[in-house]
């Protein structure tokens, strides 16, 4: 994250985005509990957890033969920071999820700003469906960087002087990029992160493969590393199964 | 619950149903974190405890107004033991619900039945839109036990012989009445438990009226009494607004 | 069918479904407008034809690489007569589903009731999730045949006899068995049709095996040939990538 | 729609969207039917129209009851063009619509823009949740048509160099403003679009505030015209009944 100083404000410069787990309520037991309902009707935690082996059979089973509704009853909310364009794409998704985004018509915008750094792939080679990114020059990382600064800067002194005229928030914003840091609640239980994980990362283990923008993979990239953590025994189905969402 | 003897299987009559909360991430707090990111970003607890009483308005405008979707950033995971004829009204709840139900594919089904009890008005009046219920006699309540228990008793009977005569359970199923009881998981969030408390339930304070069957009004007064527990300031706004989902 | 006399009513006995496309606004042609909405903006009919190959190419590249959404901007309306069990697995599906289905408290329900054919496998073998069924013996059918028959009818009789008492249809339908026909009109679009698919039929093409109940299976047989008429191309591009919905 | 004239682009500034039908499959009658089969079973369209005030009491019985299915079998596509702001807010509507959008990862995106025009109130006073907006002066107008022009051309021509260095779209669009035009294909049926209405349009005759922004409640008035021809007496029983969606 990098200041740059003007007239009366700062902007920030930053090529991170940021995952937080608020809450969550989600075990792989939660699947079990589910699925067992189907055939042995309700059971308890210990008759769940006696025999570890069968339990990892059955979330396997479930995965394989796409039996979604189990993975269901489990809920994660998510904090998350990313630019404008990352949510846009987020929000497509939309059964499982739910969103509350900051929002430009209650809040003044804050300048801070989406910018590649040396790790992101610039150049776009290969036509729509079979796109590959391959490294951008010096050249180009350093025109990026200079050329989106000075874009961002007069974008939001532009929103600046339009509030200061007494211009509402919600017309004045229209001059913001969708480069702009946003920063959202998103919850969702493992059936819908699942989804979202196999259209938004790419992966070895995937089965189908995917083409994601780079900058929501990072956003998936980081839930996936909480959710692996609250259901593992879940995460290695999903990954043993190719990645496809039940 | 009265047990009753016979060849070799007793049926259990019932005239209750149970709902028990076997798990929750739910409370006032959820909705407040979320509605604030809209206006001020991330918030402490500390800080949305702070000010009850803004705490109170905050949640009232948002269900005056219909702001929906912070309703929903919660989870309540309900064990639901009910007649199926229940469960098919409950389940053209589609939108932010999750179900597993015990499945007659899979398992032999209990011979376990529903019969209204005293309790429970017999008599329908009135035309389509417009019901009233009115309470049955001694000599309809009396009809209704006895030939329902006959009926129960004699379809499942048949449903026994087509198992012991190697017949699949799925296809044997097809005599069982809609007054058999079946357990299910069903998950949802504030918001689609509003919307399902509003059409299933009567009361006083609604202001749009609502015709549910009694049996299914059993489950949701059930559900809304641990979730009025979970979530007192969102539960209070709900009632007094008119117990209309936003 | 067969009708059956009784005192005073005759009991119909089916083996079928029927399924009715009662209106549709659906053709290949849908799929294209949206999906180049992404790529070249809008265009007319006439483009979309220039080049049938490439339409061919592009839904095809649509399927197999999961862009779901250009699927969706159709649709169909089915009337549906099947029994009760059917239904009940219907409504499992909620996303991109629409129903209306009879109902038992506003109308008092026909005597038409399911028996299996000679067609329809009745013994089930192994065990959950690799279930195989076989055929019946005759005597077997013969059993099944006659046992429904008299449960049904004797369900019936108790549901006429509480309803000449006054009892409420709500209330004497607890006796109705779940292999009564009942009736509905469901509409969806292409993806919520290929989701249903692609989990309740069995197709030596599918890539994911699934063990649907005979029955849903007959309406999603009948629902996929009116779809195939529609949406020829779609539905050949289904077929080739496995039957998975995108 | 101005153009102006630059190096090697002119940009368009727009201050109207645009709302077409493209198709539909939407009518009073299919309300009609789908409400009738819970009470009387399938009807042709000559019962139905044999009695249009009864007809007309039904869907307003419906829409007051709340009985919301009906109003979900039949279909509407729209083709949208408006700002990116809007879309951003018409996407949170994740039920009973469908989205095709214009992508600026495949395509590169061309310079048209918005601006307010003199009907477009500026200035936002009051707080949250009770905003008023009244007229700016001319001189606000001036600055706002003025700056955002500018702001505009800087950030697309910044685009442009970054595309002429061989830059990847989707990463050189990080500065392109959220009051870029867009287009996308639109898909709901008649329950969803009285639930747009409800929150996205004002209206005298509404039981509930709304206060939307006027950029999508111009959109909301365009596709509420379009409705209101193909199912008038549904569009009478919305206004009649709050314009609260059922």
């Amino acid at each position: 994250m990098t200041q740059t100083p003007d007239d009366d404000f700062k902007i920030d410069l930053r090529s991170d985005v940021t995952v937080e787990l608020v809450k969550h309520s989600a075990s792989d037991a939660d699947v079990l509990f589910a699925a067992r309902v189907s055939t042995v009707g309700e059971q308890s935690l210990d008759e769940l957890n006696k025999d570890p082996e069968r339990s990892k059979g059955l979330i396997n089973f479930l995965l394989r033969d796409r039996h979604g509704s189990p993975f269901e009853h489990n809920s994660m909310t998510f904090f998350i920071n990313a630019p404008i364009f990352v949510f846009r794409e987020f929000m497509r998704h939309r059964v499982g999820w739910s969103y509350n985004e900051e929002s430009g018509r209650y809040r003044e915008l804050q300048p801070v700003f989406y910018v590649p750094d040396e790790s992101r792939k610039l150049v776009q080679q290969g036509r729509p469906g079979k796109y590959v990114f391959v490294e951008g020059t010096p050249a180009q990382h350093e025109l990026v960087g200079r050329a989106m600064e000075d874009s961002y800067r007069q974008a939001y002194q532009t929103y600046r002087q339009m509030l200061a005229a007494g211009v509402a928030r919600e017309v004045a914003r229209s001059v913001l990029p969708v480069g702009l840091y946003s920063s959202m609640y998103a919850t969702c239980n493992a059936r819908s992160l699942m989804h979202f994980l196999g259209l938004r990362t790419q992966h070895e283990l995937a089965k189908v493969p995917s083409f994601p923008q780079r900058e929501i993979e990072m956003v998936g990239e980081k839930m996936e590393a909480e959710w692996a953590r609250l259901m593992p025994l879940t995460y290695a189905a999903f990954n043993a199964n190719g990645r496809v969402a039940p």
